[in-house]
């Protein structure tokens, strides 16, 4: 008996992106749990060790594959970027918490991936190489009050923020308000990176100002950064601009440009 | 003439930790640049391709890379981790804006990796399953009242924080002070976690409160975890605890133990 339950993050969305231990974990696994999309990327859809659900089922998913790894199989529990980062993990350990003492006594396994925001930044340069949050804008599982007032407060202590779920059908207008309540603290030319499929062929970056940014430049596979005052553009000929968070604070530049080197 | 930069990350400390996007990269690169230790991970001691520096040396060690990549060289700079984290991308990038225009006209590619932080979650629940921050402790190149008061707001606000360069010879009692002032916002029960060499055979992960958290149970190759009000303890026989942070806020529990299943 195996009974053991393997979370596994597929990193942002290409076989390329996954890590050696993902891909050995897959090859222990007896069933293939997930929701549909990230399912898909790794096993044939006619794969009779498929078992995929919609991404608001959550919590039965992560009973489903508990109780069949318990029965002593070796379940894969598939998520796309990093498991632990708004994703699988936690929903996981959430039903351990609550289900028959047997879950706490099966082996668990969780395989990090690339998170979403780390292929976004990736993309565009290194605009989360200083202090940064990573909030979630779904206002489905925390009050929005909540979210805006950790917005302002990473927003105020000067950390970039990377955004997950910034926006969807049943959520279209936090996004646009979460802008408009960030405009009262950062500046109209504080740099925003929509990153749209970060790491698939379709990915598309865009950089603008949060004078500029439009809540309808996101959709549901957008990551969004928002920098800080820090956060700079530099141009290049032909290519797109970089942007990146220098790693130190003003004043504390390890080579100012007047020193010698 | 490549003349291209590739800023790679290795992932947490092991080759299974990279990802197949990195193991490419490095196939393709002429030159690798580094840190000695990550540079040990994947290049021989006695290649010649090798040019190693001190952590302490981003500043040059980006100059000399792109001077060289500038030339025509398929150039890799190798970063722990993920590259855009407290890591060479900022750097790289820092040097690219400041040096001649030829630096901006060479290809750079950034290949993402698994970040410290990851690993150090995966390795013991998912404590990062919430809204979160990623700080570094290191007050070389931000003042250290600037370091409290993001501590401070992040707290307030119910983030979870993981922590960079908790401590070092240079910077003993940093991390001593940090989880001083978090007293004063926090619970004493708030959950802590230590893991030391995440993702590396010699990991260690240990779990406490922040009423016992030590400034010592930390060295360099630590990275820390400051829970929120609600990251969690879910005891199991035999095994170590998982310690995770749930997806909702109270109040919004998609599944209450009171609701019907």
């Amino acid at each position: 008996m195996s009974a053991r339950l393997i979370v596994i993050g597929l990193g942002p969305g290409e076989i390329p992106y996954m890590t050696a231990q993902a891909i050995e974990a897959l090859e222990r696994a007896d069933w293939f749990y997930g929701y549909g999309p990230y399912v898909d990327r790794v096993v044939a859809h006619d794969d009779p060790r498929r078992v995929v659900s919609d991404n608001r089922e959550e919590g039965a998913r992560a009973r489903e594959a508990l109780a069949l790894a318990a029965s002593g199989e070796c379940v894969a529990m598939l998520s796309g970027g990093d498991p632990g980062v708004f994703a699988m993990a936690a929903a996981v350990c959430e039903q351990i918490e609550r289900g028959p003492q047997a879950w706490r006594a099966l082996t668990l396994e969780i395989v990090p991936g690339v998170s979403a925001m780390l292929a976004a930044a990736a993309a565009c340069g290194a605009p989360l190489g200083h202090d940064f949050a990573a909030i979630s804008l779904s206002d489905n599982l925390k009050p929005w009050s909540l979210i805006e007032r950790r917005l302002l407060a990473c927003a105020g202590a000067g950390l970039v923020m990377a955004f997950y779920n910034p926006i969807s059908k049943a959520r279209p207008w936090q996004l646009g308000v979460a802008l408009e309540r960030l405009h009262e603290v950062l500046a109209p030319e504080t740099l925003v990176i929509f990153a749209r499929a970060a790491g698939r062929p379709e990915e598309q970056i865009t950089t603008t100002t949060l004078g500029q940014a439009r809540a309808e430049q996101a959709d549901m596979a957008t990551l969004v950064i928002i920098g800080s005052e820090e956060t700079r553009e530099v141009t290049r000929p032909g290519q797109a601009s970089l942007i990146y968070t220098p790693r130190f604070a003003p004043g504390f530049d390890p080579e100012p440009a007047d020193s010698e080197r």
